[in-house]
């Protein structure tokens, strides 16, 4: 039998997605399951994106430009300017989700055992990515306890080798929900110059953002344009995870002139979604208005309802929709498949995600999962009454 | 500044889209162009296909399995039962079209610095993505004299390494139009089965051959199971290209295991895009027939106008809708360019595609061309013209 790659036997099982046969085997015992584990909000897409499918008039449905409709580049860039980022569509390459805009960045700047340092716990399928793409994730643990800050510059710093290529943050972000101020955004400016690095921000949940704290993005950064690579999508933003659409930014012309050849080798985004994706940019500021609102009272539901736990530990998020919380159990993992396979209070159960997918050290994060707030705060309630239950009853 | 990667400096550019500036350039002085360089049909979409995005009922645009909707997948499965491969809806992975199936094929079964085998001339950017795959592509020359026919199978047997993990082909074969016999099929079977490799066969074109001969599959094959990876699409066969819906289809079920692991690290093939490739498997016959006349008719056209220009050789295919052509030039790139920037015919020109990207081998089909044959008869006939009349006036 002819033998799979090494890569391949490598390549990480989602945290996120690997627990979906355990759940759908209780769903088919009759149990019903509040699903936590996963960011896909329940949110409806702006209808201005839903109308502009339906209202389509395409006969063909035919490639686009490799690099993503014009028309759509140039509204894209607009948008960065009313977010205070000054970009030209020549800046911007659309791309198949924030998956493929990070794949072509990981393509466009390492090879083969280069490394990139990237703040933990972190977005699981950077692990996937740079696994895919020979490369080695080298982390730098940030703790609960300080809210998932960025760890102090000298600990990146300490990691630094000829083979660095790149320094990756999720701002705000996923899995901690944490929003980089602009004091830690500048430390991470100086230090990617300093050492000729990259720095590639996955800002996806930049209108994510609460109590009044505003997001700073590192194109926002002064001197920062051959250095700083943004990776974006509408997936959130819009409520349309499906479309998969994404985007990469950079002022580094190298850059997209070489993630710009990936492009062509893959031919063309989707051209269905790059339609509600444009039209998604017409969507009026009300809309985000109500979602953030949303999203606020959700986590102050969830947040407020976990600390009442004995022995829950939780970081307060100001951005996105996740929080990592920290359980009285020795291993999340199989906490989670119990929860799925031997649980039920009043025939209900939760579905999160095992934090320890989210580290690249190996042990760290045992006792932690990922709680997507993505259902509104009366299941929110039911589903951390359900945790709390089952808390009392599990045994490691 | 910090730099691009070594693989990301070699990313060979498209030899379809590189001309597109000089395109656009002439488009710009008023030049009206006959577009032969790329495989994007002017044949309508489905009405069924468009008709499902219409009526779509979504609310939320949200992310679908990672191995493609279950539904779907089985009627793919079905699909290929009505085509004599019997495989089950386990055994299709949806992809963000052709060109993520290979991505995920490469990935799964080859290391940095593995080999593959490709019969050249092959579909350019099997080049593109062996190099972001970090896998060298060692090629097998076929000729245009023997209308591209698969090469002796000792040209394989004497390229066949400890590093060689598959051969691919492309069958029907973009750019050749040659469609592999049976024979031919189990003459590659015999030697992926001796020396433990995988059998990878592009059969995007598969419903396009003509002249009665019939698509043998690899996965028809008896005894290939554990060898054959389908790579498939709906880009050409719905001539809905810009959907990006492919798919992987293997009986190797630890293949099929590692395979989605790449799928689930980007989460999900396009939602709707899937809407309207699930429905399109409901075209009707005549659609197909339809189209097949089209092309067979195009075809017809245009070899029996390339084969009255003197000095002109023309391979005749039997299958997708491309061919390759050798010209009396000495460089076809300058050629092509020069068809864009310095020649007109009554203000026409014709965009083409030069062969030599085609090739992995320096130097080789350097006086050749690609014509993909997407336009209608009439306009093939005054494309052919202008060819000649340019042939006639060109210098190298």
């Amino acid at each position: 039998m002819p033998s799979i790659s090494n890569k391949g036997i490598h390549m990480p099982e989602s945290p996120i997605r690997k627990l979906v046969p355990y759940a759908e085997e209780a769903q088919k015992k009759g149990k019903n399951i509040y699903y936590l584990n996963i960011g896909q909000p329940d949110i409806k897409t702006p209808q201005v994106a839903l109308d502009a499918i339906k209202n389509n008039t395409l006969e063909t449905i035919a490639y686009s430009r490799s690099e993503g409709a014009e028309s759509y580049r140039i509204k894209i860039a607009d948008y960065y300017k009313r977010n205070s980022i000054e970009v030209s569509h020549n800046d911007i390459i659309v791309t198949t989700g924030g998956s493929e805009a990070l794949l072509f960045a990981f393509g466009s700047i390492m090879d083969e055992g280069d490394e990139i340092i990237i703040p933990e716990p972190f977005y699981a399928n950077y692990n996937g990515f740079s696994t895919a793409s020979g490369v080695n994730v080298v982390p730098v643990i940030s703790k609960i306890e300080d809210n998932f800050a960025l760890p102090p510059i000298e600990e990146f710093e300490k990691l630094i080798t000829p083979k660095t290529k790149a320094i990756l943050i999720c701002n705000p972000g996923n899995p901690t929900g944490y929003l980089y101020s602009k004091e830690e955004i500048k430390q991470l400016a100086a230090i990617v110059k300093k050492h000729d690095l990259f720095l590639i921000a996955d800002e996806v949940y930049r209108e994510f953002v609460y109590d009044g704290v505003e997001h700073y993005s590192i194109l926002q950064e002064p001197g920062l344009e051959e250095h700083a690579i943004i990776i974006d999508s509408v997936s959130k933003r819009y409520s349309m995870c499906g479309a998969r659409i994404g985007y990469l930014v950079s002022k580094n012309k190298d850059f997209i002139k070489t993630a710009l050849k990936f492009a062509q080798a893959r031919l063309s985004p989707p051209t269905l979604a790059q339609i509600a994706s444009e039209a998604a940019l017409d969507t009026p500021q009300s809309y985000f208005d109500d979602v953030k609102e949303e999203y606020v009272k959700r986590r102050n539901t969830l947040i407020s309802a976990l600390e009442k736990i004995e022995g829950v530990k939780v970081a307060k998020p100001n951005g996105a929709f996740y929080c990592i919380a920290e359980l009285p159990v020795k291993n999340s993992d199989h906490f989670a498949k119990w929860l799925l396979e031997s649980f039920d209070y009043n025939n209900d159960t939760v579905m999160v995600a095992p934090a320890a997918g989210f580290y690249s050290t190996p042990g760290v994060g045992l006792n932690q999962i990922r709680i997507a707030y993505v259902l509104n705060s009366e299941s929110l309630k039911i589903a951390v009454k359900i945790l709390e239950e089952a808390l009392k009853v599990y045994k490691d």
